[in-house]
């Protein structure tokens, strides 16, 4: 398996994105209730290339359009830029080794009552072919009109089922044991309204607009078939804004995800995705999915920004300007947990977030962690409403999340600063097959 | 006066932002907490140089390491565009005629019991400091780091005063007949907790971090002396999401803005700035600032988007693929308010929004329209909390925002698809001098 979202021709950057110019042609236009402006059709051209569709009759008449248009004005490949819904060679849905997108919603929905599993298939259907046509920057007809003019933005939809899915649907059979509730932290302040549900969508985008579009256009689709839950908007770094693509960082200040697993790894999918273990029984529907654990993760920022820098340096446990280990060398140095300091005492502290979450404390169990920062204003007390919706990735949260999560609750230095609102457990089916949908050969197994 | 907020160096852009490699030296850093990154160094270089500092001695050691970079990352002028706090030419506050930035913060706060005058032009000051250094992509003393490695991203801080303030301070003599609280429209349902305050605050940038940093930057400096009234988030569309810059689209679809004043405009001076007739009197402070109305206007988009194309575009009076007027052309065509259809109507109906908001109807008054979107979730009922936080800029309301809202109130057909939530009323005076702070002439005069 391999572990980018690039599309199948091979044009895309290193980054799993594609950019204008990377295509040869264009597929057939949907018909449009709306008019499309020539930019509108530029902005597609190297989306419908990218997702591999059929050089159709339309590319001819799009590529004169080309042909006589201005240079493209430039970041225009911000807007252009496409994640490919499918893959041939990834098996696994884009949004989750996509890189972070600007702009994000998490957004729960509960099947309505006396939907079950053929409704539940029909949604997924229905939600399977708008997230293709909209991540490939095709407009849906009778559309809302807010994504127009932009290309798709690096738009990715994510779809996640949740524990009770499989009861409204009859499917507990097939409920792997990973969807078992996660145990309660001492932490933990959760928000039962603003947890779990029975199906999740993770939506990003690098432009606002064009992320609530999708999230309108898919909520449209949930019809009478599910009904929104709870939604979480976020945030991350505008593409540009740093001189050079960097490891993010979150409300605190911190340099955030240094430690990530990365695809180049030798056992990246095996921690990331299920693998062959799913074997062919009543869990095969998930190998090469995962599943993904999402925190709404508030941060007492009043009480932390009051921290000498010093002291948030030993809470992480890494250097706040550039994050390398407190123990030197540059952001992506190994961290020496066993280097003491002049006072014989760990430069990492033991009790440091860094060390108390690295794989070498934890049997190697690594998760992906994908977030976006969230601000919601100010809360009664005056204090900031805003953290971290904290999204990680894994084959097995029983030997990633939960794990790692019981030793931060037990002895986190971070842990005073920090408040888990809202919690979720989601698998994440691999994409679709070509012409098939998201989870289909769970409901259709 | 001129009309954009272009640097005095002459070196900006048309749209009154600076890139990268628009100067010739820089200022010196002042000192910080954390250490700069090289990265860091090459973003504020080109913000250092359009503020119009003094070169100074660190001007070649930073000149060295750029010339030692790799060639800047594509992107990279969204991080390193600058706005300069005060310009030459233009006298007017950074944020006004602003292009419209990705992300938008409008705070509010009321002075603090015993707070007065002396008080309230501490925090000015201190305020206007702050945000002079951090539109310049400097780093201050202590600070949290979340915006570190940004550049200033198109950075700006507009401060204005509410009517309140001049009760607080002892300065109702000089308040102006403009700062009279807004009449009641019958399609109010206001939340006076969410409206006016003592002090506004618009922040803008197209890096969502780097306008945190600012909020946070900019509350934590308001200490004893005045507290959080309200707070609202924003966004546009990012930088290069679409392939040339064009007007804004709003979460109804609608391309919002074309008929907006240019600053080309003979009268626009005029139009959106306090000019001469502010006198030398009591009212003397305000030459060359500007009165914001900003309204928080919640769409009724479950309604709207049931709306067939061709009735949303009569309610409007323009296409909703290009903006066009119906009466034809393309988005910058003059609409023909005298043209009748086959029917003998009018073909821009006498209730379209666009006819009632028209200078035409209105004894030429106009007001410069720059809003934000904002998307806070969903309501109880399932309907999105999501709509425009309007906010209009000009020389007197009394002549624009509220004879032209009046009339929209009685007859406009977009009015049913509406709801104001909040409003604030602020007088934004010019810019500060250099070594001032914004209001200096009122608080000091």
């Amino acid at each position: 398996m391999t572990t980018t979202a690039s599309p199948s021709d091979g044009a895309s950057g290193t980054d799993g994105r594609t950019g204008p110019g990377t295509n040869s042609g264009s597929g057939p236009e949907p018909t449009e209730t709306l008019e499309l402006s020539r930019r509108r059709l530029l902005g597609t051209v190297g989306a419908a290339g990218a997702a591999g569709l059929v050089v159709g009759a339309a590319g001819g008449a799009i590529g004169v359009a080309a042909a006589q248009d201005d240079p493209p004005a430039a970041l225009s490949s911000v807007g252009s830029a496409s994640v490919a819904f499918r893959d041939e060679r990834a098996k696994q849905q884009a949004g989750i080794t996509t890189p972070l997108q600007a702009r994000g919603h998490l957004v729960a929905f509960d099947l309505a009552p006396g939907a079950g599993r053929k409704e539940a298939a029909a949604l997924l259907r229905r939600w399977s072919r708008t997230a293709e046509e909209l991540m490939a920057g095709r407009t849906p007809a009778a559309d809302t009109g807010v994504a127009l003019d932009a290309g798709p933005s690096s738009l990715t939809v994510t779809f996640g089922l949740g524990r009770t899915f499989f009861d409204r649907t009859g499917l507990t059979a097939h409920r792997p044991v990973q969807l078992e509730p996660l145990p309660d932290f001492s932490a933990d302040e959760l928000d039962a309204g603003r947890s779990n549900g029975d199906l999740w969508l993770q939506i990003g985008s690098d432009d606002a607009l064009v992320a609530f579009h999708a999230l309108r256009a898919l909520q449209k689709e949930a019809g009478g078939t599910a009904r929104l839950r709870w939604q979480m908007n976020g945030f991350n770094r505008t593409p540009g804004a740093t001189a050079a693509p960097m490891t993010a960082r979150n409300l605190m200040g911190q340099v955030d995800g240094t430690n990530n697993p990365k695809p180049a790894d030798p056992d990246f999918d095996e921690r990331i995705f299920v693998g062959r273990d799913a074997g062919s029984g009543p869990y095969a529907w998930m190998r090469g999915g995962s599943y993904a654990v999402v925190r709404r993760i508030r941060m007492l920022l009043d009480d932390w920004e009051k921290q000498p820098l010093a002291k948030q340096e030993k809470v992480i446990g890494r250097r706040k300007a550039d994050g390398a280990p407190l123990t030197g060398g540059d952001e992506h140095t190994k961290m020496d947990l066993e280097k003491n300091g002049p006072d014989g005492l760990p430069v990492v502290p033991a009790d440091a977030h860094a060390r108390i979450a690295a794989p070498e404390s934890n049997q190697g169990a690594a998760m992906l962690r994908r977030p976006f920062s969230f601000h919601d204003g100010f809360r009664d007390d005056g204090a900031p409403d805003a953290g971290l919706l904290f999204v990680c990735w894994q084959a097995d949260p029983l030997r990633s999340f939960i794990p790692i999560q019981r030793k931060l609750d037990r002895g986190d230095a971070l842990s005073p600063f920090l408040r888990h609102e809202a919690s979720g457990l989601f698998a994440v089916p691999p994409a679709a097959v070509a012409g098939g949908y998201v989870g289909q050969p769970l409901l259709e197994g």
